[in-house]
């Protein structure tokens, strides 16, 4: 059996005024030899990703097919999520009526789990009319002991497409176990991949071969290349709609949860054209942090940021430390704006 | 709803020279109150853990019933895994003929991925005649890239069933989807749950429902309280045949692979009954330090150790760099001989 | 021998409208006992902290001494450094014509090393137009390795004073030796402690005899509570001038050169009186993560920066690649205006 | 003004049965250009080593010069402390009677801080006693609070003069400030740099200037390359007598004071021609690790242990519940030695 294909991916940029008929060919030509292409028509450029084995292409004069500008090897570990590999430098990728990776600055707001009807419509309501874009909530919740409360499970994916039907806010949720994922997407609108579980491979194959955005979750020992190449398998499934999440890392520190690694916001930015967002209720563990951060994130260049939000976070079921009363998030969107509009977003 | 139960567990331990009869009795009056239990029965004493909703236990006068002779309650966060919840020190878990945590320092050799049936058969034979008591091997491989190579799969598994009916020593290979642990469990005598799976809460579940011997390996940045609850996990199913392996933790260090927390192994061997191995290959990373993480993990208490071997390691499809060539096996084998003695095992 | 006093100091908040006099016969009072105090005069309200045996304040009924208004134990391992210890949220620090802890964002700009007068006087005059408030640039070095260049020395402080001198900007500059702190006192405005010698006890006493600002850059891997009872050393050998300095850390990350705790600014920021800025030069390690970085931080509260800027970083003799060139910081300064107005401040 | 030189180093390896004279003038050769050289004879081959600006070797015949059997440049940037610039494997370092790097395993023993001549006598007897080969005790110490016992100083130092006396056990304590070195070197065998001034480059150079051992311990968060580089600091400045301490560095653990990093000590042995010794103690911070950690740190391959004992380690000043008590010193080096033996070594 021979050695591991040290594999490198290619990138065709088109021609300008290239046509569609070009394009066509361009693709065919390429998948022909058993490779997989992946189109991104940009503002002001067009691109034909390829993956698979490269060595194929060699035999083929591609500079001479009709169309091709240039055509360029892909040096990094991640080909599909590498910056190069999309025409725009940040991917739009809608959730509900709202655009990851555009020009606005998209808040998700809502409880760690869902614990009730009630308590997530009050939610809802109440960050829907502060600005929020999504509803966040936990149905399937991982757990560092097995005796702790673990969620609702299907319950509480009703309870979240309820509220979203009241509020119209679409919803993102966890999901843990492969074997769930094709539930949980009928009920939601984007999968979220917890840090626990960014590099089980087993269930980034099976969100991959769904069609519903993913908000994928730093572990929390990830270096920026594990994280990539954990966008990377979702990708290569054919699932490109990947949004990246800095939640904060596990160092030695011990005054706060973790370490919010922000720098991680502009160094993804600029090798991954998948849109990146924070988590500052995470990152700190603290709700007097969560606004400081927020603010630091989107300054940084974050596409948004998911906020833990209760309706009464002293009796919250987990979280409650960091997790903003109503009152909190509202003060949040109101100082957030001034951050966005000097990072040049809209809230 | 109400607020998450914290948790206790309780411990009876029995009067010396309890009968069959009293400790069936004590079983069946706890469990009718809705707990369940666990019978440990050491060398010097029999213990009766009880795990449930505790306060129900407050209105029985436990004390009274013939064959109790004291009641503690568990005050750690893990019950099942910590070490007042066996009667001995260390659990013996048995796989194929051996036992781990018994007096014996078991060996498991093997490659990091199964290649091939030759070179499968050839380790085999190789690491069985210098004194291995177990061959490991991965079929279903997690790899960061998804474009790295990923295993032989079921063939893989049939290849470790074949090397296992030849050389009799027993087989450990990893799981990593839920899905397929039933599959896996059917072929080998030792599930693996990997370093990146240490907290996939749903496959610990699942190997917890099945009834074979878990090596359950720390997350990179799992601390010590982690491993134990992940084990918790999988005992709580009732699959209480759990081994943990310490095998480097990811910190600044850059020299090495990851750092060899081998205060670890003294530390678990305190808190918790469950046998305690190492990873001497993965810990270091090179192939120059699997010989004195060795000696140092066997002098630090460890009741055995999980060491990579390859026929040809400059050629593996994985891990090459820290793989043992069969001469490097054999010199160690050799050479542990004499910490292990001095620890007060044998080989 | 007895065992070591386990300090916690006092707090004497005096009642609106207190006199001079009064104040006067307060201290007295506690000194007289043998303790230190420091007065702390504040918008709203007037402190008089104490430092010493604070059992020998037991016996004294100090509510009844004229013009205090209640008394309290300071619990935190830190005393002068701690918030409750002064009257203001943030103590103002001067250095030359600027307060740090105002409402200014102070900006101190140049080369990791004065490499010679020519390329410091330019440097001096392009971020003096650009808008920097002090000059930075080391003459002794603290370098990983004894063969690499480690700086000019004293002719390295003559040119620091020659600059200051041409462009009115006040200097601040690195000490590494207790020996040579006074020296250097006698010409700059600002000592900096270096993350190396965060925890050199002996040069931390040195400035804090001096009556000089001391900048105090948080250790690789200090905590937070180190780096704030690092302050304390210099403090309470009387020099109360302290400005803390966020630089990042060092963790398992690779991608950067350490990782920017940006949490610790608004956390800092809670628990002390002092000033925190940042420096997003060492953060990052990177160029084009300067600005991000920068944003971000004014963003979450801090009081001011410290940039490296080189005018030709290709060739710095050190930290070249994380310098900024003239027209970075140009355009550094151009749009940190926004952010700094967001966050309530004026460049 | 010029980059910085990056410097190299070179090896000159001496023909078999070279003379005496001869090795005197390829030295004189070498250093007639600027350079300085470094004589290390071992047991089967003599090295010449030579710093400075190799460049100016070029224009020099080496080889042709009677003596010179080959000539090697180092490429690691640590050269002194670099393995191949020994002639021999280990370098023996001598301490009153004792070799650090020879085929004993030395254990140094006594409190963490010298606390009154009674107390220290008594250790001094008792761990004699053991078969301890030299004393510890800190005089000065380095303490995070400003208001912690720091030390008796002086009289500390003379209490360790007159144990020393009686005992006959060799002395090592801890220097803190470049202005005491001089001093404590005056009375004390061995001069330890402790883990927060690893990189006090002001420090490390005055020590390298007296004629004193030092124990290098290794900073919290130094690499390994870090901590090679602080010996050269050392060495460079002549002073060539430096024992490297692995002792715990500081990650995400939490349940452990430090994480022992154990494989540091097979890796510098590789690497460096130093001594290395391990310290149990701070490395696990808790009594009942000390022993395990022992055993690990000699089957490893240490030269030697630091150990705190404390007559009344419950009323310590100062590492209490690192601190062993006269009894566990006494099993420990009654069962550490089997370990050294296995290990090839005499206690």
């Amino acid at each position: 059996m021979g050695k591991c294909t040290i594999f490198r991916g290619m990138i065709i940029v088109a021609r300008k005024g290239v046509t569609a008929q070009e394009l066509d060919s361009i693709r065919e030509r390429v998948e022909r030899l058993g490779l997989r292409t992946h189109l991104s028509i940009g503002e002001s450029r067009t691109i034909i990703g390829c993956i698979g084995e490269e060595s194929r292409l060699r035999s083929v004069p591609l500079l001479s097919i009709p169309g091709v500008d240039s055509v360029h090897p892909v040096m990094r570990p991640w080909k599909l999520a590498g910056r190069d590999f999309a025409a725009d430098p940040t991917t739009r990728i809608q959730v509900g009526p709202h655009l990851f990776g555009g020009s606005a600055c998209l808040v998700a707001a809502g409880p760690c789990s869902v614990e009730g009807e009630e308590m997530m419509m009050e939610t809802g309501r109440a960050v829907a009319g502060d600005g929020a874009a999504l509803l966040r909530g936990g149905a399937f919740k991982p757990r560092t002991s097995p005796y702790s409360f673990d969620g609702l499970k299907e319950e509480g994916l009703r309870i979240l497409a309820r509220v979203r039907e009241e509020t119209g806010l679409p919803v993102v949720t966890e999901v843990l176990d492969p074997r769930d994922a094709e539930l949980i997407a009928g009920y939601v609108d984007m999968l979220q991949i917890g840090t626990r579980n960014m590099q089980n491979f087993a269930l980034l194959r099976e969100v991959g071969q769904l069609q519903r955005p993913v908000l994928l979750k730093r572990g929390m020992s990830a270096t920026l290349k594990d994280l990539l190449l954990a966008a990377e398998y979702v990708m290569s499934k054919g699932n490109m709609q990947v949004v990246l999440c800095e939640r904060g890392i596990r160092t030695f520190g011990t005054e706060m949860r973790n370490t919010f690694d922000l720098a991680a916001i502009p160094w993804l930015k600029q090798e991954t054209h998948l849109p990146v967002v924070a988590d500052p209720s995470h990152a700190g563990g603290r709700r007097d942090l969560v606004a400081p951060l927020s603010f630091a994130a989107v300054a940084a260049g974050a596409d948004g940021l998911i906020v833990e939000v209760h309706p009464d976070p002293g009796n919250a079921l987990s979280d409650g430390d960091q997790s903003l009363a109503f009152a909190g998030f509202t003060a949040l969107m109101r100082d957030l704006g001034a951050f966005a509009e000097a990072a040049g977003r809209k809230l």
